[in-house]
C-alpha cells in the first residue's frame, strides 16, 4: 500500500456525518443543505434520465453544458471562455482538483498551500509527487501577507492552490491579497489552481473576484467550479474546470484517465440551471444569508463568540472564550453529549493548527438550526 | 505539465466517436449500446432525483447499493462479501482502477500488464509511479503462458492488472490460464487488480469465473465491476470495488480524494436493478448474442474473416487476409470513405502491437448493424 493515502484517517466530514447518524445528533458538520434543491433543475435531470441520452457523453462534457458554463461566467464575472477549448466538465470539484494536480505536478515540484485547507489537498499534492510549502492563515481575518508568500514561493514553485471563498474560514480573500498573490504567481511563473466552488455563496452584497480575471493571470489560472454548490445539490458531483487551451489539454488527459466522463443526464440539468437569471442566484444567496443570521444571532444570544461569515455554508465559533483549548475534544463532546455535530477546524491545518475554532454548517432549515441552538443552550 | 499524461493523445474512443459524429458514420467504435437501457431502472433514478436524496451519500456508497452488490455477487458467483467492509461504490470503473493503482503502488513497484489492454491502464500505472512489465497476448486465442508470466513476474511485482473478459479481444481467460496466474500472484505475493466489467456480458452459456474465487486469492484480489456495463447505461458512471477489508481501507482513501462520492440517485437505481432475477440477465445476454450473430454472420457473408467473440460488446476482424497491414490506416479509410467507425486494435498495445485486427461494437439495433454491413459491402 502507498502510505501517502493508506496512513490517512477517514475524512472528518464522513466521520462526523456517521457519528451524527448513530447518535441522532443534528448534523451541522459536513457541508450540505437539508433543502432538496431546485425542483425544476431536478425535473430536467429526471426528464433526461427518461427521454435523454444515458450513454457516454463526450469526454470533455456535453457541449450544451460547456456552452452554458461559458455563458454563465461571461455574464457574471466577465470571463471570456471558449466552450470548445477552455471548459471541461468533471465528476465534481474533487476530481477536477485531483486531475489538475496529477496533470500539473512533476515529482519534486513545489506547491504552495494555504492552511486552513480542504483535507484532500495535501494528500493529493503529495501523491502527485509535489512538495508542499505551507502558508498559515489565522483567525479572525485569515489574511495573506507579503512576508508569508515570500517565505513560501521559490524558483521550484509550480502550483499555488487557493480556495476562495475560503472553507472553513468563511472569508473572501480581499482584493489586496489577491493582487499580491497574482504578483507572486507571475514573478515565479506558477500556475494558480483556484478552487472557487463557493463563489456563488457570498453574502451582504459582496462579489467574488476570480483570480483568473486579474491582469496577467488569464493564461496561468485553472479555475474550478461546482454545480453541487451552485444549486445546493452536493450529491450530483458535477464540477467544471476552466483554463486556457494550453493548460486544458493536459488537464483533459488527467480527466480522461480518472473518470473519463460524468453522467449526461445530470449534466443536461445543470446546463438548464445555469441559464437561470440573476434573481435566482440573488434569492439563493439571500436565503443562505437569512439562515446565517438566524444561527449567528441565536449563538450570540446564547453567549457564544461567533466569527464573521462572508460566504460559504459555514460560520465559526471561537471557543477560546469558553476556556476550551482543543477543538477535537470539544466537538466529540458536542456530538456525543449535546447532540450537535460540528467540525473541528484544526482538521484543516496540516502544519500549525489553530485549535480553538469550530465550524458549523448553517445551510439548513430554520427548525434544524433552532433545534441545534436549543441543544447548545447553557454551554456558553 | 507532467509528461506522463500531457504527452498522450486523446483516447481513440473519443477521437473515433467525434469523427463518426462529424462524418455521419455508423459508430461501431466506442463501446456503448444504442438501446436506451432498462426503463424501470431509469424510472427508479428519475424517482430518486425527484423524491430522494440529492446531497452527499456516504463516501463508500449508499448502504442499500453495497448490500445489493454483495447479494448479487453471492447469488451469482458465490462470493461472500461483507457490504460494510468489502464493497465500495465509485464513479465508474475507471475511477475504481485509478484509485486502486494510486493506493496500491509505491514508486518503483512493478505492475504486470497484459496487452492488448484498455488505454487508461498504462498511463495510470506510470503516473502512480509503477514500472510496467508487459505480457503480450496475440490473436486468435490471447492465451497466458507460463513462459510469459515467468518473464514478467519478479520479486518487485506488486500488482497484476487483468481485464477478464478481455476487451478488445472478446475472449474469456480460460480456467487453466486463471489457475496459472493465481499461482504466480501467490508465489510473488502480488495483488490481482481484476477489471471484470464485462463479466455479465458473456455468451453461449459460458460463465465468467472471478479470479477472487480461486483458492488463495480472496485476500489478494481487488475486483472491479460496472453498472454501466451490467445495465447498458454506460453514461451513468457507477462502478463497484470488492476487496478484503485490509485492502479496502487503502482503496477507500484513494476514492475519498479522487471523487469522494457518486450521485446517490443513480446509486439507488442501480441497487434496484441488481435485484433483478436471473431471467433478466439471461435475456440481456441473449439479446447481445443475437446482435453478435447477426453482425458476425453478415460480415462472414461479405467475405470478411471474423474472430470469435465469447463476451463483451465487441468482435474483431482479421484484416490480414484483405492484404491490410496497418489497422490505423484501415480504420481511417473505413470511417472517412465508407462511413463506418471502428477501433484499430493496435491502440490497445503499448509494446508489441498487433496491426491486423480491427474491433467493432455490435451492441446496436439491427438497423444500425445492417446499415454498417451495407457500407462494408465490396470491401472484402
Ligand atoms: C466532500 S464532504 C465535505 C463537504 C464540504 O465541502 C465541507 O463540509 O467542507
Ligand atoms: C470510456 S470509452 C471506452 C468504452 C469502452 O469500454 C470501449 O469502447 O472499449
Amino acid at each position: 500500500m502507498n502510505p501517502i493515502f493508506a496512513d490517512l484517517p477517514t475524512t472528518v466530514f464522513e466521520v462526523m456525518s456517521a457519528l451524527a447518524r448513530e447518535t441522532g445528533a443534528v448534523n451541522l458538520g459536513q457541508g450540505f443543505p437539508d433543502d432538496p434543491g431546485p425542483a425544476d433543475v431536478r425535473a430536467k435531470a429526471a426528464e433526461a434520465v427518461m427521454e435523454g441520452w444515458n450513454q457516454y457523453p463526450p469526454m470533455m462534457g456535453l457541449p450544451e453544458l460547456r456552452r452554458a458554463v461559458a455563458r454563465h461566467y461571461a455574464g457574471w464575472q466577465g470571463l471570456d471562455l471558449d466552450p470548445d477549448t477552455e471548459v471541461m466538465v468533471t465528476s465534481g470539484a474533487t476530481e477536477a482538483l485531483a486531475g489538475a494536480l496529477m496533470a500539473l505536478i512533476e515529482p519534486g515540484d513545489e506547491v504552495v498551500l494555504f492552511e486552513p485547507m480542504y483535507d484532500a489537498y495535501l494528500p493529493l499534492v503529495r501523491r502527485a509527487g509535489g512538495v508542499p510549502r505551507f502558508v498559515t492563515l489565522t483567525p479572525p481575518h485569515f489574511r495573506l501577507t507579503e512576508e508569508a508568500l515570500t517565505a513560501a514561493f521559490s524558483p521550484r514553485t509550480k502550483v499555488v492552490l487557493l480556495n476562495n471563498p475560503l472553507n472553513p474560514a468563511a472569508t473572501i480573500v480581499p482584493d489586496e491579497d489577491l493582487d499580491l498573490l497574482a504578483g507572486f504567481c507571475q514573478r515565479f511563473d506558477a500556475v494558480a489552481l483556484c478552487d472557487e466552488v463557493w463563489e456563488h455563496v457570498v453574502f451582504d452584497g459582496r462579489r467574488h473576484r476570480p483570480l483568473m480575471a486579474l491582469p496577467g493571470m488569464r493564461e496561468r489560472t485553472v479555475k474550478v467550479g461546482s454545480a453541487g454548490k451552485i444549486f445546493s445539490l452536493t450529491g450530483w458531483k458535477v464540477g467544471f474546470v476552466m483554463a486556457a487551451p494550453g493548460l486544458m489539454r493536459g488537464l483533459a488527459k488527467a480527466h480522461q484517465f480518472l473518470t473519463f466522463t460524468t453522467p449526461p443526464n445530470l449534466q443536461a440539468a445543470v446546463a438548464y440551471g445555469l441559464g437561470k437569471d440573476d434573481a435566482y442566484f440573488e434569492g439563493m444567496r439571500a436565503d443562505f444569508a437569512r439562515a446565517r443570521d438566524r444561527f449567528a444571532g441565536g449563538l450570540t444570544d446564547l453567549g457564544f463568540s461567533v466569527l464573521p461569515s462572508a460566504g460559504t455554508y459555514f460560520l465559526n465559533l471561537d471557543i477560546a472564550p469558553l476556556g476550551e483549548s482543543d477543538d477535537v475534544v470539544f466537538c466529540e463532546r458536542l456530538v456525543r453529549r449535546h447532540g450537535v455535530a460540528a467540525i473541528p477546524v484544526s482538521a484543516f491545518y496540516a502544519h500549525r493548527p489553530v485549535r480553538t475554532v469550530v465550524r458549523f454548517c448553517f445551510a439548513k432549515r430554520d427548525e434544524t438550526l433552532d433545534r441545534a441552538l436549543d441543544r447548545l443552550r447553557g454551554l456558553a
